[in-house]
Order: C-alpha cells, then sequence, then structure tokens
C-alpha cells in the first residue's frame, strides 16, 4: 500500500501587536510543535494585522493551498477584533450570533452576575453555518469554517483549542528526527554533509549554525517518515564526523 | 506641507526548522520593533521552508507590495541554505561569488589557517550586482538586491546586519504609543471603547487581552503619529475608565 501523503497546513497570525513588536508572538512555536507530533506539515506562516481585507486576502489564499488553515488572534470583544468578519468575507457568508455560543455566554455571564453587554455578544459572532471550538479557559468559543480553524490569540486559551482540533484531525506518520551535534562549524561540515544528502533522498538533512562565544558549531538533524533510512543516514553524518576528527 | 506616506515592510523568515517547532523563532520581534523606532510600519511577515519555490514565489509577492522586504535565514554553508539563488531566480539574475565577499572570507579564514572549501566560497555567492550588508560578527555577508534585504538566521548576525541597514534608510516618523493599563475585562469596555476610537480617527487603539489567574484584564494601547491626537485619545480613555469605575 502506498502512504498517503502527509496532510499540509498553514497558520495565519492575526494582530497589530505583532507587527509593531509590543507582543512577541508564542503561538507560532507552539503550534509547529503540535503539528509536528501529529504528522501534519505545517508549510507556511502569516502574520497579518487587524485590517480586514490583509486578513480575508491570507485567508483565501492558504485555505485553498494547504489542507487545514489555523488562526490566532482578533476574535474578542472589542472593536479592533475582526477575524470573525474576515473570515465570514473571505468565505461569503453571512455573520450573526451562533445560537450555541451566544447561549454559552449568556449563561457564563448569568452565573458570574455580570451585564452581558453588547461588547461581550461580539464573541458569539461566526459565519453562518460555522462549528464552535470549546474554550475551556474563558467560555468565549473559537470556530470552524470548512478547513479554517479560528482560534483566540490568548497563548493560554490558544493552546486548548489546539489541544482539541489537532486530536480530532486524522492524525498522519509522525516525521521522526534526529540530532547529531557537531563540533566543527558549518563550513567544514557543508561539502561532505551535502554528499550525504544525496545519498539519501528518503531523509531531510538540515544544518542549524550555533554561534557561542566567538565559535561556530552546529546541530545536524535528519527527519524522515522511514525509521530505516533515517537510521542509515545518521550512521552516514556519524562516519562523516568521524572522518573529519581524524583528519584533524 | 503634507507629510509622505509611512514607509512600508515584510519579513520573510526562511527555514525548515522554525515551521517543525524545533527553533523558536527570535527575529521577527527584533526586526518588528527596530522598524516601529525607526518609523516603518511592518505590515505582514511570512515564514516558508528551505524550498526555492516557496521563497522565491513569497519574494516575488513581497517586494512587490511593500518598500522593503527583509529576510532572515538560509545563507550559510550547506546544502540546506537554499536563500540566495531563490533570490536569483526571484530577480531573475545570474549568480557567482560576489569578488568583494570572496575576498573577505578568504582572508579571514587565511587569517584564521582554516581552508576556505567549497561549502564556505558558497558564502560568498550572490545574484549578479548585489551590494553586501556588513557580518559584524562571523564575517560571511548578507546582501541587498534593490528592496530586498537578505540577513543571516542566526540571531546575533541578524541583530547585526538589520541595525546597519536600518540605520542606513529613510527614517520616517516613528509611532508614538502610549499603554494604558486597564482593571476590567475586553467585554466591559469594549462598547465604550469603540465609540472612543470612532471619535478618535487619528489615533489606532488597541485592546490587549490579558489573562491572569482566573480573570481578565486589558492593556489599551493608544498609537498615533500626531502628538495631539494621541493626548486627546489618552484623556478620552481615562475618563472612560474614570466613568466606568464609578459605576461599579
Amino acid at each position: 500500500m502506498v502512504p498517503s501523503p502527509p496532510q499540509t497546513a498553514a497558520m495565519l497570525a492575526i494582530g497589530d501587536e505583532i507587527l509593531s513588536g509590543r507582543t512577541k508572538d508564542k503561538n507560532i512555536g507552539h503550534l509547529a510543535e503540535v503539528l509536528t507530533l501529529a504528522g501534519i506539515d505545517l508549510k507556511e506562516v502569516r502574520i497579518v494585522g487587524d485590517e480586514p481585507r490583509a486578513i480575508c486576502d491570507a485567508l483565501n489564499t492558504l485555505r485553498r493551498a494547504y489542507d487545514y488553515v489555523f488562526t490566532s488572534g482578533g476574535i474578542g470583544p472589542t472593536h479592533d477584533d475582526m477575524t470573525a468578519d474576515a473570515v465570514a468575507s473571505a468565505f461569503n457568508l453571512p455573520i450573526g450570533y451562533h445560537p450555541d455560543a451566544y447561549r454559552r455566554l449568556e449563561e457564563n455571564y448569568r452565573t458570574r452576575e455580570l451585564e452581558f453587554t453588547e461588547a461581550r455578544k461580539r464573541m458569539a459572532r461566526t459565519p453562518q453555518g460555522a462549528s464552535l471550538i470549546n474554550n475551556p479557559v474563558s467560555v468565549a468559543p473559537g470556530f470552524r469554517v470548512e478547513n479554517v480553524y479560528v482560534m483566540a490569540g490568548v497563548p493560554s486559551v490558544f493552546q486548548a483549542m489546539v489541544a482539541q482540533v489537532v486530536a480530532g484531525l486524522p492524525q498522519g506518520q509522525a516525521i521522526m528526527s534526529e540530532t547529531i551535534v557537531c563540533p566543527f562549524g558549518e563550513g567544514e561540515i557543508g561539502g561532505p554533509l551535502g554528499a550525504v544528502q544525496k545519498a539519501h533522498p528518503a531523509v531531510m538533512i538540515g544544518s542549524y549554525p550555533k554561534f557561542e562565544g566567538n565559535r561556530f558549531y552546529a546541530d545536524i538533524v535528519v527527519r524522515s517518515r522511514d525509521a530505516a533510512a533515517l537510521a542509515s543516514a545518521r550512521e552516514a553524518v556519524e562516519a562523516m564526523l568521524a572522518e573529519l576528527a581524524a583528519k584533524r
């Protein structure tokens, strides 16, 4: 049986505060890790500001190019939260209160004896036909339209939503990876490492330079969905490093 | 005199290791802060893997849409460093050793009594006609082609290159910003804050929820290039918060 090709994903992080440098994004790295473990390939990330046109255009490109799109940010109760409207306009759908989301929020505020303000009601708005993504942290749900998963920007809420969403997706075969710490700089290993890559086309070999004090070394990362190919490439890298060390 | 519109920028971060979650990007937040101080608006960020086609396509879109494009990553000596070739192909330029880059690297390795390997020579390759960006940390330069600035992914090197590049650009009028800590959750301020935004169109008012323990509060950030408009919006936000507090 030929294994089905890995599923692909993109992320769209939304918010002026990331582009101004005021907030340092923590969600991209988190989603990347979770998807890698689930065997889903994150192929592209975009960050745009709180501009409906920019959000809508990016969404339309990404949702057509990849199996899944995950968004973060812009679903709160304030005027600068524009994601729900932008998603509706990307799918050309009307937007309104989602009955179940409305009920959850209404009940939450009643229990807490807080007014269910117009602003708070905004968090119940979704494009028509969206399904909800639960928010175990602070009630206001995210939602899904087709292959687009719309989640909060607050990291604790984003993480809780991602856990749920990814658990519900068909898991792919995770890429296995091994890291070989290389005591030489990339300039020394570049030639022979390229040869190892050529001889092992079923693995992806990456080299990540580290700079400490005043010298470079590197992590060599070998990745594959094929365990035998991975082991063989790892051996080849280690043999290459041993040969270099012997020459010194 | 009508002030010229602010200059715009995009960033393209390149590397499989960011998309796999193995490396957490530190360069986006840094560039965002530096550009904000320089009065240049960072409008979009993309992250793509070490794939020449993906790099080339993203570059061609971004360089046409924004005044400047800044890239990070993929200019080292190993086989997975593909940025220089992708930039050349985006501009449809031949690629080869840049004489000055070659000389700097050759001299550096001679001084350190290290072999100037084929892999190390790769770091002297640029699209024809590129101008160099100095690397005060580890010699191997970045380069510029038209409005695209190609820089290293190692944060200390990226930061040194960004400092140089941005110092050489015409500085815009920086956006001033003030943060007002808001003791109420966004659901409570959403309505009146939207009204303040409407009444102050020359400022951008953002609201950034924080979640601590089991309650939300928010930072309200007021931003503008117009000092008087900023002060007036800030006063309006503070008056709005005082009114809310008095109602409690």
